[in-house]
């Protein structure tokens, strides 16, 4: 059988589109997701479940109410389920997200202008 | 609050035992864990977890009884439950696992010399 590695790299040259994750992987009833972003997201949070970031390139702040947490390559962060956070980049950042099935980017927010599509793979 | 992010590269600087995961993170009930390894595992599977690795450093080939996948750095692979594998590095590699809290790393196999002691946080 033919077994084939999921290389971020290439992932990321099929895509463009900002705050809009792909996903690339399953693992149980979990999704690895990649997503390019720039500027400032939506204040939100999950009532259900942590998520998981991981940086593969540039640089990513999670703003908290009481705080903030900056991320370079090769760095993570798991927010915690039920905090509101706003990630953010001032250049593109490259970024990787774990997270349960079925999870809405903007969380708790109404659908809005930032609401992606789920289980978009790539 | 302060908040921080958790470093890779940092993190493996404080270890240099091979096959022995080492926790840095937790989302919900999975863990997130750091191991350097060199030479070849123990086939082994997991009958009730799908089992994620993500290259790090280095290379990692994943043997199957019908195959193999080899995966260098900024590549990732999901190991689906109950098949058996045998993870294997030349040189060594530094990889991230992502797996459910309690997962064994020797798998069904009876505890010996490669079975690492879990919730080892770092």
């Amino acid at each position: 059988m033919k077994y084939k590695a999921i290389n971020f790299y290439k992932k990321y040259s099929l895509f463009n589109d900002r705050w809009s994750p792909k996903v690339i992987a399953e693992m149980n009833d979990y999704q690895f997701k990649l997503a390019k972003i720039k500027g400032d997201f939506k204040w939100h949070s999950h009532k259900d479940t942590d998520e998981a970031f991981i940086v593969i390139k540039g640089h990513l702040k999670i703003n908290f109410k009481d705080g903030f947490v900056d991320l370079s390559e090769g760095e993570m962060f798991v927010v915690p389920k039920g905090v509101e956070h706003q990630p953010s980049s001032k250049n593109e950042a490259q970024i990787l997200l774990i997270e349960p099935r079925g999870v809405i980017n903007t969380g708790n927010l109404k659908p809005n202008e930032l609401t992606a599509e789920n289980d978009v793979w790539i």
